[in-house]
C-alpha cells in the first residue's frame, strides 16, 4: 500500500484547515501570532490515546472534534477567545487516508462551528495506537482569566448546562442493554450517547462569566472532583447542595430507576461543563447575563475550610460520598 | 506495584519546573502568559515516539532533552526569545517511577541550560510506546522573525556549526563496529554519538540573526532537504557549494575513509544547526555577529529558480545527488 509522506500529507489533510495567516500555510515550523495590546494569552494542552480517551472505532470525525473541544472547554473555563490550536498526532501503523479524511473534515467542522484555525503541529507514526496532542491558545483582556486560585469563601459555585449525561452515555457504551433497564427511550439513549461522544465546550458564556465570574474550571473529570481541584488551587473549600444539581431529562429518568446512580452522575467525568464562582452579590446578573446561551444554575458556596467538598442534601444535612470521580490517568 | 495518581505525579514530578508565575504552579489547566507590547508569539509543536524517534532504553533525562531541544531549535531559528513550553506525555504501561524522575531531571537541567520554564501539559498513559509532545513558546519584536518565506533571490545561505555529526552518530549505533573502519578514535565516535543524542539548539546566535539575517529554518531532516522546504515557502531555489559546507574534524576523517558517505552527511538530519539566509551585502556582518558563539558559515546562495537546489562542487559543477534525506515520518 502506498501512502503519502508526510509533507503530502500535511498538505492535503491539514493545510486547507491552517487558513489563520499567523499559521504561514503550514510551509514554516512554526506559527507567529499577534497578541493584541492589552491582551495576554491562555494557553492549554491535552493528550488523548486510542483505547483510554476513545474507542479506536469511533468515527475519526468525532474522535478529532472530542480532542479539539476538551481544549477548548478549558479555555471557555477561563472566559478566553480562542485564535487556534496546534495538532500533533501519532498515527497507528495500520492508518488509512480514509480515516484522516474523516478526521480532517470533523476538525473543519468545528473550525467553523468554533472560529478556530489550526496554526500548526506535528504528524509521526507510532507502533503504537494512534495518540493526539493539542495545545489550544487563547486571548483574555490581561488580569481577565478566571483562574482557579482566584475563588473567595462566600463566592456562589455555579454550574453550566447539565450534569451527569456523559458518563451515563459512556455507561450505555458498555452495556447496550442497560438503556431499558434504566427506562430510558431510544431518543433519550441517542442524547446521552451523543453528549458523551461530543463535548460542547460553552464558549458562548465568554461574555457572561467575564463580566460577572471570578473563578473556573471546566468538568471533565467530575464535579466533585474538578471543584475539588478549583478549591485546592484557591486554598478553599466549597459546599454543594446536590439536590440543585442541574441533571437533563433522560439523567433524572435514569436516576428515578436507579438511585444508585447519583454518584456516577454528579462525579463521573466528560461532562465539559463550566463550574464559575462569582461573588454572592453578582450571582442574579450571572445568571441573568448567561440565560440567552446556556443556563447557569447555582449549586453552592465557596467556604474557608480548605480541601474539604461537603455534599449537602436538601435540608443541609451531609450526605456520604465515595469518591466516584474517574481519574483518566 | 502501586504507582502515583495523575495528581501526585504532577505534584512530584513536573510542578518543581513550573516556576514560572505564568504556570500558575500547575494547579490550572491553563498558563495566562503576558506577550509584552511591541512582541509577538512564535509557537511551534513536535512530537516524538519511543522506537521512532528514540530508541526506548535511551536514558530518560537525555529523551527529555532531546524532545525539548529539538523544539527550542524550532524557536531558535525564528530568532525567538523561548520563555517556555508545554508537554503532554503518553506513557507506555511499563512507565517506573525512576524513569520519569530521569526524565524531569533532564527537563529540569535543559530549563536551566536555556532559561525556560514547564508552563503546562497532559500526562496520560497509552497501551503502546511512551509518546511526547512539546508546544514551545517564544516571542520576538513583531515582524521580526525569520520566516522561511522571507528569503530573496541573490541572499547568501549560511549555515551554524557542523553537518552530517548526529547522521554518523546514529548510524554508529546502529553499527558499533563501524566506528574503527571509517578510522575514528574512540573520543570521536563518542562526540559524534553525543551529537545524535543531544541537539543543541542555537538560541545562542539570536542577537546575530536577528540583526543580520532574513529567512531561517533549523536543520532536522538535512541540510538539503530543510532547504528545499525553505526555498519552498519562499518560492525560490538554492545553490549550494558542497565544499565550503562545514564537517567536524570527525566527519572529515570518517569522509576520507569512505568517501560514500557524502550524501548521509550533508542530508542526513538531526543536526539541529541553522540554516539563516541574508542579503549579500549583510554577510560579513552576520558571520562577524556570530562569531563570538557558535560559528556561521556561508554555504551558498539563493536563487530564483523555485524549488530547485542544485549541489555545486568548488569549481561551480553540479554534482549529482541521490535525496538521503531520512523522512522521519
Amino acid at each position: 500500500m502506498t501512502r503519502p509522506g508526510e509533507v503530502a500529507l500535511i498538505e492535503r489533510f491539514f493545510a486547507p484547515l491552517a487558513h489563520d495567516p499567523a499559521a504561514l500555510s503550514l510551509l514554516d515550523d512554526t506559527a507567529v501570532l499577534a497578541v493584541p495590546d492589552g491582551r495576554e494569552l491562555v494557553v492549554t494542552a491535552d493528550a488523548l490515546a486510542a483505547g483510554i480517551h476513545f474507542f479506536p472505532d469511533d468515527p475519526p470525525g468525532a474522535i478529532a472534534r472530542k480532542a479539539l473541544r476538551v481544549n477548548l472547554s478549558d479555555l471557555a473555563a477561563k472566559a478566553a477567545e480562542p485564535p487556534g490550536y496546534l495538532l500533533t498526532i501519532a498515527l497507528a501503523a495500520d492508518w488509512t487516508e480514509d480515516w484522516l479524511a474523516g478526521f480532517a473534515a470533523g476538525l473543519a467542522a468545528d473550525q467553523a462551528e468554533f472560529g478556530v484555525s489550526l496554526l500548526g503541529g506535528d504528524t509521526i507514526r507510532t507502533d503504537g495506537p494512534t495518540t493526539l496532542s493539542i495545545t489550544a491558545l487563547g486571548t483574555v483582556p490581561k488580569g481577565r482569566a478566571l483562574l482557579r486560585a482566584a475563588a473567595r469563601p462566600g463566592d456562589i459555585v455555579c454550574v453550566s448546562g447539565t450534569i451527569g449525561d456523559a458518563a451515563l452515555g459512556l455507561l450505555l457504551r458498555k452495556d447496550r442493554g442497560r438503556g431499558a433497564a434504566l427506562g430510558l427511550a431510544a431518543g433519550e439513549v441517542d442524547f446521552l450517547d451523543d453528549r458523551y461522544l461530543l463535548p460542547r465546550p460553552r464558549l458562548g458564556l465568554r461574555a457572561a462569566i467575564a463580566a460577572h465570574g471570578r473563578a473556573g474550571i471546566d468538568v471533565s473529570d467530575g464535579l466533585v472532583t474538578d471543584l475539588g481541584k478549583l478549591c485546592r488551587a484557591a486554598g478553599t473549600g466549597a459546599d454543594l447542595d446536590v439536590a440543585a444539581i442541574p441533571l437533563s431529562p433522560a439523567a433524572r429518568v435514569a436516576l428515578e430507576h436507579d438511585p444508585a446512580l447519583l454518584a456516577g452522575l454528579i462525579d463521573g467525568g466528560d461532562d465539559y461543563e463550566i463550574v464559575v464562582t462569582c461573588e454572592a452579590g453578582a450571582v442574579e446578573a450571572l445568571v441573568a447575563a448567561a440565560a440567552a446561551g446556556v443556563p447557569l444554575t447555582p449549586i453552592g458556596r465557596i467556604t474557608g475550610e480548605a480541601g474539604i467538598v461537603r455534599l449537602l442534601d436538601g435540608e443541609g444535612a451531609e450526605i456520604a460520598f465515595e469518591k466516584a470521580g474517574y481519574e483518566h490517568f
